[in-house]
C-alpha cells in the first residue's frame, strides 16, 4: 500500500496515518497540501490520503472539506481521532527568555494564543506553511549553527510531540501548551471510489456531499427532513461555500450508520430524489466505536416488515423494472 | 356476480350499483343496512357490495367509514358518483295543499329543509330508514286505499327519481327540490381482499383507515409528512371516533394514486414504520378520471433511479433477506 | 336566564342543562332541532342554548358542529359531559316477551344494537326524531289506552333514565342496555359573542373552525403546525365538508387552554395570518378539570420574557401604531 | 470618530472602511487581527471595528465569525461589499522570470493558485500575515536595497491594488490574477451593544448566533422553522464549533429583514423561546439593496390585524404585565 499524507514528516497527520494497520511498513509520501494529497490518490499514483477534516477546536478543514466535494468521486474508508498537544520547541541552548519571534501554522498558532499572552505576551508570530516545516527549519541546515532567529526570522516553534520524537536535538522549552486540553482532530483515510465498502458494524458513519439552492431555510428542511422521518441522526453539518457568489452552499454532512442499514440507503434514496447532484463519500466505522440508537420503527426488521406488506398489498402486479417506463422518461437526468 | 346493497330497490344507491358493467343482468341484493351488506360481502354471500362513502352535503358516510375500518379486511375495487336529486312524491289523488306530514331519511330531509320552508312551511317531519321505504309505504298495501296519512302517520315522502320510475303511480308533487342542485354521493364498491387489485390507471385513488393515537398535533403531522414527503395528495381526510372514549380517533383517508405507484408504495412502506396498524382499503379507478399532477422527483422514474444509484454504491454488499437480522430483532446489534 | 336545549323534556340534552348552576329554576325552552336552538339563541329570544356535539361512540354531532361553523358568530361559555345510559321503555302491563317493534333516535338505536342482536333478536326498528319522543308516544293520548303499537307502530322505546324520573308510569323493561357502558355525550353550551369570556382556570378547552383549501396535506400541516410550534395539544379534530362540493372541509378543533394563555393567543394570530377565515368559537373550562401540560418554554413567562427581550434590542425605534403603516395597506382582508 | 480595522493600511478590509461615509476624515487604526480590532471596539479605544465575515470563495471568516458569538455583546451596524482583485507586485527591476518564491496571506494564495500553476508553475509559496504586510516587505526598509529575496525569503508578493495606490514604487507584474473575477469579501462594521439601531429601510439584514444542541436534524430543523413559519428568509447560514469538543456547534445567521419588521421580531421571539442563548448581532442595511419579498400573510399589517384580532377577542381581559404571572414561575398559575 501507498499512502499520501499532509507533510512532513512529524505532522499531527504523520500520527494519523500511522494509527492505520500496516501504515508504518507502507510506503508514505508527505506531500505539501491536502489538494495535493488527494490528487495524488485520483491519479493512481498513491492507493489512500490521509487527511485532516474537522478540528474540535478550529473547525472544519475547508481546504479537505472543498477538495472531496468536487472533481471525480474519492471514498473515505476509515477515520482516525489525534489528541492534539503542542510543545514550544528551539535550538539547542535557547531558554525561554531569549524567544522574541515564534512562528507555526496559522491554526496552530490560534490554539496555543492563550499561553503565549500568559508566558510570552508581546512574542511575535511567524506564519509557517505547517507545524512541522516551522520546527524544523530551526535546526542547522549544515553549515552556519549561530544566529538561527537571523536565518530563519523566528528563534522559536509551535509544534506537534511527533517531531521532537523524530529530532531530539530539538530543545522542548516548554509542553502541552494548548489553550484547550481536550482538543482533538479527526482525520479521515481517503481513496478511490472502487475501495472497497467498509463492512458495517454496527457503530459506522456515512458521510455526504449535499448541495443546496435557493431558498435556505425551506431547502435545508426539506433536507434535514430526509434524515429525520427515518431517525438517522446528524453528527457533523458544516457551511461551505460553492465559491461561484455569495449566498451559494453546500453542506458536507455525517450522518451515523451505514449504507447497508435500509434507514441510511432509505434517507439517501429520498436525498437523491429531491437533491440529485448529493454525493455519497463513504460509510466507514466510527473512531469512537459509538454505536446508534435505532427506534424499533427504523429498524432494517422493520423496513423490510413494511416492505413485504405494500409488495404483498401490490401482490403479482408489483411493478418489474421490465414493465416500468423507459429509464430516460421522467427521472432526474 | 351476485351484489348486496343498501336497499330498498329505488334508492340512491342502487343507481350507483347499475352503473357497474354487467350490473343489470346480475344478481341485487337489497339489505337494510351498511353493516348487513358488508358482512355479506364477507361471509361471501355476495361477491361485493355498493355502499355510499361520501356525500357532497352531508360529508362521510359514518355507517360505512366505521364498518370498512375493523372487522376482517375488506376492498374497495370501484367507485361510482350519483348526482342526488329529490322528487317529493304522494299516493294518487294527493296535491301539494293536502301535505301535513312528509317522510324520508334523515339524510334526506336535511337537504331538503330549505324547499320545505319556503313551499311548505309548517309541515311535520316523519323519520323513515331509507327514502324508498318512506315513499313506498304511501304505496297501498292490497285492502284499504283511503287515508294513507292516518296508515302510515304522514302523507308525502321525500326520495329518489328511481322510485317513481319503478313505481309510476307515485304521483309527483314536486320535482328536484334538493337545496343545493349539485349535490353528489359517492358510492363504493366493496369486495373480499382477495379480489383483483384494479389496474392502474394514471387516474386512481387509494383509501387508507389510519389510527391516531396519543397528542395528535404531533402525530398527525408524522403521517402527513408520509405523503408530503413523497408528493402523495390527500383528497380527503374524516376523523371517527374509535368508539372507546372520546378523543381517540381513526382517520379515514383518500389518496391520489395507486399502490403500483412508487410514490404511493413508498409512502404506504413509511406509514406501515410509523403506524403498524394502517389499513389499506384498495386502489381503484376515480369515476371523475382526473389524472394526478406529479412532480418530476416524485416520479416513477425517480425513485427508480434514486434506487439503483443506492444499489450501485452498495455494491455488492447490498443486504439480501437471508443476510439482513431475524424479523423480530430490532436494530443492529 | 332562558335556556333552550334539544327537547322535548327527558333528553340527554336536559340532563346537561340541568348540570349548569341556577337552570333549574330558569325558563327552560325544549326545541326541536340543533338549528332551531341556536336560531333563538342568535334572535335574542333566549340567552344559551345547550346542545350536543360529539358523543364518544357516533363521534362529532354533525348538525351542530355545521351550525356553529356558519351563520353569525357564537361561543360556547361551557361544557358538560354526560355519561349514556338507555333504558327500554313500554306502556304499563307489557313484558319483553311482548316486543316486536322498538322506536328510538338513530343514534341511540346505533349504540344499543348489541343488546338487541343478544335479548330481542328478531325485532324490528321504528325511526324516532328523538329518544323522548318515541318514549312517551308509548304513553295513553288521553282517550284511547289499548294497543300502543296498532297506534305507534311500535311497543317499546329507547331512551334516557330522565324520561322515567318525569314519567314514572312507564314500565321499565331493562335497564343500561347500551353496548358500551363508558359511553359518553358532550354538550355545549351555546351564547352570543357578546357573552363575557369564561375566567382561565388553567384546565381550559378553546374550540375553533378552521377552513382547509386547496391541497389538503400541506395546508394541514400548515395549520397544525401553528399549534405544534406553541405547544399546543389538540383534543379533538374532526373534519366536515362545506356542503359546496366533494372534497371541501372545513375542520372543527378542540385545543388545550385558554386565549389569555400565551401561546393559545400567539398560534391563534398565526392561524389568523395563514388562514383568515378562522373561527374562535371560545375559551371555557374543561368539565374533566384537566390541566394542561406546558413546556417551561411555553409558559406565559416564557412568551413575556421572549418579548421583552425583543422590545429591549427595538429600542425606543419599536413600532407604535402610529408608525406602522395604514390598516388596509397589507393585511389579510 | 475613530476605527480600527484588520491592517496594516492597503488591505482590502481599509477598502471596506474607507466605503463609510467619513471615515477618510476619521481616525484610522490598522490592527493585527481581527481579535484585536474587536477587544478595541469592547474596551472603548474606537467606536467600532470593519472586519471581513464573509468571502464569496474561501466562506466564512472564522476569526470574525467566533469573535463575535462569544465575549460581551456587539452590534454590526453596517456592511460594505469589496470584489477583490489580486496584483502580483515586486521590488522595483524585478520581471515575472525573476520570481521562484512568492508570499501573501493563505486566503489569497488560494485565490491565485490556478494563475500561478498556468503562469508560474513550480513556484514557491511563503505565508504572510497579510497580504499587505507580504507587499510591503518588498520596499526597501532603508539600508540594504539589493537581493530583497535573500532578505525577505521571497521575492514578489500577491496583494491588494490599493497597496499599489499607496506605494506607486511597488513593480506591478500582474494584475487581476483572481482565478474567480467575480470574488467579492464581505466586511462588517462592529460596535458596541449601545450604538443607534440602524433604521429600517425595507431591504435590511439581521444577523443572529444560535447555539445548537443535541441532536442536530431534530433541533435545527426546530429553529429553521422559527423563520419558516413566519416567512423569513435565510441568506447565510454555516456552522462553527463551539470549540469544546468534536460535534458541538453553533450557527451564524443572516436573515433577511429587520428587527422592527414584525415577521422578524416574532421569529426572534420564538427563537428565544425554544433557544434562550440566542445572540442578536444587529439589523442593518444591505449594501446590495435588495428589498425582502414579503407575502401578503407575514406583512406588518397581517401581523398587527391578527393581533388586534385576538385582543378584540380577549376583550378586557387581555392580561396585563401586572396580572401576569411572576417572571420566574413557568406555568399556568
Amino acid at each position: 500500500m501507498r499512502y499520501a499524507y499532509l507533510g512532513p514528516a512529524g505532522t499531527f497527520t504523520e500520527a494519523a496515518l500511522l494509527s492505520v494497520e500496516g501504515a508504518r511498513g507502507a510506503e508514505r509520501r508527505p506531500v505539501s497540501s491536502v489538494p495535493v494529497a488527494l490528487a495524488a490518490v485520483r491519479a493512481g499514483e498513491v492507493d489512500a490520503a490521509m487527511v485532516p477534516i474537522e478540528n474540535s477546536v478550529e473547525g472544519g478543514v475547508t481546504a479537505t472539506l472543498d477538495a472531496v466535494a468536487t472533481g471525480s468521486e474519492l471514498r473515505i474508508v476509515r477515520e482516525a481521532l489525534v489528541p492534539i498537544s503542542f510543545v514550544l520547541v528551539a535550538a539547542p541552548g535557547t531558554t525561554l527568555a531569549d524567544v522574541r519571534r515564534v512562528s507555526t501554522h496559522s491554526h496552530a498558532w490560534a490554539q496555543v494564543r492563550g499561553w503565549m499572552d500568559d508566558r510570552l505576551p508581546g512574542v511575535d508570530y511567524v506564519p509557517a506553511s505547517s507545524t512541522a516545516a516551522a520546527a524544523l527549519a530551526l535546526l542547522p541546515g549544515g553549515t552556519e549553527r549561530e544566529e538561527p532567529a537571523s536565518r530563519t526570522g523566528f528563534d522559536a516553534a509551535v509544534c506537534s510531540p511527533v517531531v521532537v520524537e523524530q529530532h531530539p536535538e530539538l530543545e522542548v522549552l516548554a509542553a502541552d501548551i494548548g489553550d484547550n486540553r481536550a482538543a482533538v482532530t479527526r482525520f479521515v483515510l481517503v481513496a478511490r471510489p472502487e475501495a472497497p465498502l467498509p463492512p458495517r458494524t454496527g457503530a459506522d458513519r456515512t458521510t455526504l456531499v449535499i448541495p443546496l439552492w435557493e431558498d435556505r431555510a425551506g431547502a435545508l428542511m426539506e433536507i434535514l427532513e430526509q434524515f429525520a422521518t427515518r431517525g438517522v441522526n446528524l453528527s457533523r453539518i458544516e457551511s461551505r461555500p460553492t465559491g461561484n457568489f455569495l449566498g451559494e452552499y453546500f453542506f458536507s454532512v455525517d450522518v451515523d450508520g451505514h449504507i447497508l442499514d435500509a434507514r441510511v440507503a432509505d434517507a439517501l434514496e429520498g436525498l437523491r430524489r429531491v437533491c440529485p447532484s448529493t454525493r455519497f463519500l463513504g460509510s466507514y466505522p466510527r473512531a469512537d466505536h459509538k454505536v446508534a440508537t435505532v427506534a424499533r420503527h427504523h429498524s432494517d426488521g422493520a423496513f423490510r416488515e413494511a416492505e413485504a406488506w405494500v409488495a404483498a398489498l401490490q401482490g403479482h402486479h408489483r411493478p418489474t423494472p421490465e414493465s416500468l417506463p423507459a429509464p430516460g422518461s421522467a427521472g432526474p437526468a
